[in-house]
Order: C-alpha cells, then structure tokens, then sequence
C-alpha cells in the first residue's frame, strides 16, 4: 500500500492521541495492523505522537524495511525502543477492547515507568470510522463485486432446494468474484459464516448474535443462519453475504420470491425502500443517527409494519451499523445515538420487515457519506426478484 | 444436547476448579458455552463448585429452562444470585486469555468482595483437551463427512484452474457435506477462511500466523493460503480445510498432483507416511509430546528432508496439536513439550515436506488416543492422488 496513504490514516490517529497527551501507541490486533501498515503481521506496531513509526515483526521471518525489526517476545519493546533511539513513553495506550486480560497485563508490564491507559481500541476505531479517499474507492470496487455476485443468484437457484443449499451456491458465486470469504466482526460474541440466507419463518428466529436478523442455524455451536428450510412457493428469502473482497466488509441483502408472493409481502418491501429514500434523502453530514432511525421507523410505522420492523419476537435495535474492516464500526444508527455524520463514514443501511408465513423483505445498501449527502456503493435492482 | 454429558464437562471443570479452591466461575466466551451448556447464547454461565448451575441469557430472549434466567448487563449478576439463593463466590475465575481487557475489569469489578482469578481459560482448555466418549464420537462422524468431501476433489478438478479456483470447489464440497463453515481459532493473532489449499512454491511462504505451512494469499490483509498460482504440471497441491461439521475442527490434509511429479516428492511423502507410521505405533498414554515430535523428526531427517521439514525459510515448530471445538487445543507435539497423552485427547498429526519446485507433500490426519494406543478418525487414501 502507498506510505502517503498509511501516514495519512496514522497521522489521524495521532490527532486524536494528542488530544489525551498520549505519546505513543502500541497496536498488534490484525485489523489496526491492517489498518496502519497495510497488512496482518504477527507483532507490535509502535506508533510514536512525534517520531515515525516503527514494526516489530514475529512472523513472516521475511519482512524488510527501513523501520521494521524483528521480535521474539514484547518484553525485548523498551530495549529494542532504546536502539531506535526512541523514548520510553510517558502516556502509553494499548487497544484494551480487543487485547485479552492477560495478554493485555503482559505487554502493560513491559512500560513499569509509563502510565498505560486502555483507551486503544476506541480511539483507532474513531479514527476507523471516517474513511479516507482511498478506502472509499476500495469499498467502491468492492461494491461492484458483490453486486456481480448477486446479479448471478437466479442462475444457481434449483427447485427443491434448501435454504442452505442455495446459501451454498452463493457463497461460491461470491468466491469466484473475489470474496476473501473471512467475516470480520468487531467484540467476541458475534460469530457468522460469510453471512446469511434466510428464507420463510426462519427469518424470526431469535438469535444470540446483534445482526439484524437471526436464523436457527443447523447447529447450536453457530446458532445462525440458514436452518435447512427446503424453498417452497410463497416464501421469500433474504440473501445477505458479507462482501470482504480487500480487506473491507461491505455490506448488501437482496430479496428473491419462491414463486408470488402473498401482495402484503410487496407493501412491506415498498415500505423499506421508502424508509431507504427517505433516511438518504436526509442523511448528510451534521445529522445524527437517531434522526435516521427515528425516520426509518416513522416511515415503516405509516405504512403499518411497525410490529414487523426488524423481526418478530426479538428485534433488532438499530436499522443501520458503520463499515470498514470490520462489519460493526461506527456510527450506529439506532435510537438515542446523538453522533452526527461526517463526510468519508462509511455504512449499510437495512431496513427489514419479517412477515409470519411469508418470509424477511426489505433492503440493504452500503453508503458512503460525502460532502453533502450520500452516495450509493451498492448499486443493483432493489424489487424482489421471483427465481 | 444430554444434560448427563454436559453434567460431565462441568463436573470436570469443577474438579480442577477444586484443586484451587475456586468456589465459581462466570463463563461468557463463545466456544466454552458450546462446551459447558451445548450452544451458543449472548450471556453469562455461572458454574458455582457445589451447587448447580445458571445460565444468564441475554439472548436469545426465547430460551427456557429451570436453571435460565434473563439478564441485561452484567452489573446484574450479584443480585441475579442472590435471587436464586447462591452465595456469592469467595474466589472466582474469569476467561483471562478470551475476555478483552475492558470486559474482565467491568466483569471483575461487579465483585468487589471476590478474589478474582484470571486462570479460567488456561483450566477449562485443560478440561476440553481430554474428550468424552461423545466428543470422541462427534469427531468420527465429522472425520466421515471430511473424509467423503475430499474423496470428491478429483471431480472438480480442471486443467488450467488457479489453486483459488480449486480452493472454492473444495469448499463447496466441504459445506455440501454439512461443513459449518466457521474455523475457530484459539487466541487472538491467527485468522483462516476455511483452511488453506497450497500449490507448488506458495506452501512456501512464510506466514504470520502459525500455522503448519502458510501460503501468501490474495490479499494482505488475509495473508494466508491460495495465492491464484496457476495449477501446473510437475506441481503438487495440498488441501488442508478445517473439518467443522458439528462445532468440532476435525482437521486433514492430503496431497493432489498435476500429472506425475518428480521422484523425490513421492519419497518425501513416503518418508512424511513413515513419520506418521512411527509416531502413531508409539502414540498411548503416558508418552511424552515431545517424544512424539522427536521421532517424527528423526524419521524424516533419516529419509533426508529435514531442512525442507514443516517449510523452508520459515518453519513450523511443532508436528501435531490438539483440536477440539478450536484448531489449536491442548496437546502440542513440539519440542521440550513433556506433557502426556491421555486416554480422550484427539489430535492432528501432520508431518509436512515442502520441495522447491514441486510444492508441498506430508499427510494429516486426526488421531483419538485410546485406553492403549490411538484410533485414526480420518480414515481416507493417503497416497498423492494424480487430479
């Protein structure tokens, strides 16, 4: 990757760390590595407020660089620091939402002399959340591989089928365009597969995970999902594949019909595509995100399926999430969230509907905000698509 | 899942809980709810020493049970205890190496009056690492599932393919034979999709994760695997997918050629067959993991392929670890490694030779250790198979 580009997303982050008088951070989670060197590696990227950067590598043996060294273990930091010519810092910070305890305590002991503040991971994923040009047009490209994708579903699609044998077929579709196929998620307690299929009642199945719609699962270790539904006429799926074909997770879900569908199941779908329009039409930098939920829900209300808004029995609580390298990052569109949009954040907007009997309809887009308004990455046909 | 197998599991956790005096542990991470209570949920599993057990779910918001009661946050607990007439714990133990540092202090400080222990990951990987008789039985029926997927590579084979487009057929095969997909990781550093399929010079290049071989991948920020390396006559490819049919990580490898390879492969590979031949005549109760790794190491250097033994530039240090419901469980058969095996524990063994040129040949195969010796659970041709 460009070093302009890689200064640029550090020197972002050194903003926001002097403004806490930090002076240094130490980042070695693979998506911050991924983020500030351009690639995972095993080790410690140190990141000094004044001085340039230095990469302390494990793994791969075969990295070079004027400011890379090797590494064994984070106790040899302060001295291989100190043949660096840099100073032991006074205020450290590492990424405390994401280093386990002990491993956290560990590197911590390494700095007896520093104060060592936990603040890491929320200040990165600040700096995360407002895209640069260059990521724009990564999710951009991204974008357009999904959709391509997705333009094939109808090609794969049998008769008879499972829920999970058609997912099966488009994760294949989306591996052949590219799809590195690893779903990134932001906290330890969510766990997915590429994404989800979800066709019919499964759709209302409550689920431990917080994404937008659940699923059974065909197994209780990953209890979400596709459970083995076989298609049938009536019934409507919801294809929504997490798009990580270069590092960033774009986000996009798609409805297709088993034959026609009941005329209620086509309002509900109008409803979300209306809520769409008009949470874009406002969305610009300066709103916050509760004004876009609160839109959603108001447009979705008046058109009578405010019970059926984001599931059934367990509702989602937000009707659009931040994406990048992870598919969690900021903002959150949900209720009571007060942050206002900036030019360059990045996210998927999915309003749902669940319909007993019927099935999920609704839609999913990924969003860029720019100057003064947003622009669609996503762009593919948005009606629901009889296979 | 039984009650009486997961009143097993606990009962084992407990057992080493004794040994240090720890009255209860909260349990939150994902693998370890599979492995105490059968599934995942967002939530808290309280396993007090001497009384039975709670489960505080989050979600989903459905679950039902005499002993599972809702919960919001964690701050809840002490009173959600007391509700249900426990005491509160004297010392209790958290998963220090799973928790992210941020949660284990929120979860710490909700007991002020507690010594709380970190050890909770470290103890109950102990109690995982040996199997029940049902473990060992899910891990035969996934071995089957594996083992009839890979006996279908040969029919998606195409001359011409990139080792990509081949890993995408294998994966196909792999979820049409009921593969959940998701390859769980023990610690934070190591990532895969699925697993890795490695043709000619990529199993050669070093990693940052540690993994027997590595590969380059497609993009850096899932440095790992298929590189789009044309598949070419005189090349061998390996395919080494992560066997998760029903939570649990079965894991193999077998070698594929394009056309006939040179004669030095197929001996590298026999001398890979007689290292697992050796090791596994020797593999019961009582011996030694670095016995294990010491005779593979001598059989190979003996066939004369020890500097091309588990890769080149950058090798792996260990020939076989334990899997279970992640990748990497306990045992490692690594150097200075004295622990023993025990009746119940299951492991892979992967004696791997990489050659310039050609590519990679070895073997994989998942092993169960009996009262006397150890059963082959992948039971599948071992010989490279021309495609």
């Amino acid at each position: 990757m460009l070093q302009s580009e890689l200064k640029l997303r550090r020197d972002k982050i050194r903003a926001l760390m002097a403004q806490q008088e930090i002076d240094a951070a130490i980042i070695t989670c693979n998506v911050n590595l991924v983020y500030t060197c351009g690639r995972v590696v095993s080790g410690y990227f140190y990141l000094p407020l004044q001085q340039p950067a230095r990469l302390f590598v494990k793994r791969p043996n075969d990295l070079k660089g004027e400011f890379v060294a090797p590494i064994r273990k984070p106790e040899q930091l302060p001295d291989l620091l100190e043949e660096q010519g840099l100073p032991l810092p006074k205020r450290l910070m590492l990424e405390g939402d994401e280093l386990p305890f002990r491993e956290y305590n560990r590197l911590a002991a390494c700095f007896p002399g520093s104060e060592v503040l936990p603040c890491g991971t929320e200040l990165i994923r600040r700096a995360r959340s407002v895209k640069t040009e260059m990521e724009v047009e990564v999710f951009r490209r991204s974008a357009a591989a999904h959709a391509r994708a997705y333009a094939q579903i109808p090609s794969v699609y049998r008769p008879g089928m499972t829920d999970r044998q058609l997912s099966v077929e488009i994760e294949r579709l989306m591996r052949q365009e590219g799809c590195l196929g690893i779903f990134r998620v932001f906290g330890r307690s969510m766990e997915i597969f590429m994404g989800s299929v979800l066709a019919g009642d499964n759709a209302a199945a409550p689920s431990p995970y917080d994404f937008a719609l659940g699923g059974e699962g065909i197994d209780p270790s990953l209890p979400g999902g596709a459970n083995g539904t076989t298609l049938q006429a009536g019934q409507s799926v919801m294809v929504d594949l997490g798009g990580n074909f270069f590092g960033y997770m774009c986000d996009m879900s798609r409805v297709y019909s088993i034959g026609r569908l009941p005329q209620k199941a086509y309002d509900a779908h109008q409803a979300c595509l209306e809520a769409q329009a008009e949470v874009t039409a406002l969305a610009r930098p300066g709103i916050t995100c509760e004004a876009l939920y609160n839109k959603a829900v108001e447009v979705v209300a008046k058109a009578g399926f405010a019970d059926n808004f984001m599931g059934i029995g367990q509702k989602a609580k937000f009707v659009g999430h931040g994406i990048g390298l992870e598919i969690n990052e900021a903002p959150v569109l949900a209720p009571r969230i007060r942050q206002e949009l900036e030019p360059g954040m990045v996210f998927a907007l999915e309003p749902k509907i669940v319909l007993p009997g019927v099935g999920p309809v609704g839609i999913e887009n990924s969003w860029a905000v720019t100057a003064d308004g947003v622009e669609k990455l996503t762009v593919a046909p948005e009606e629901i698509i009889e296979l």
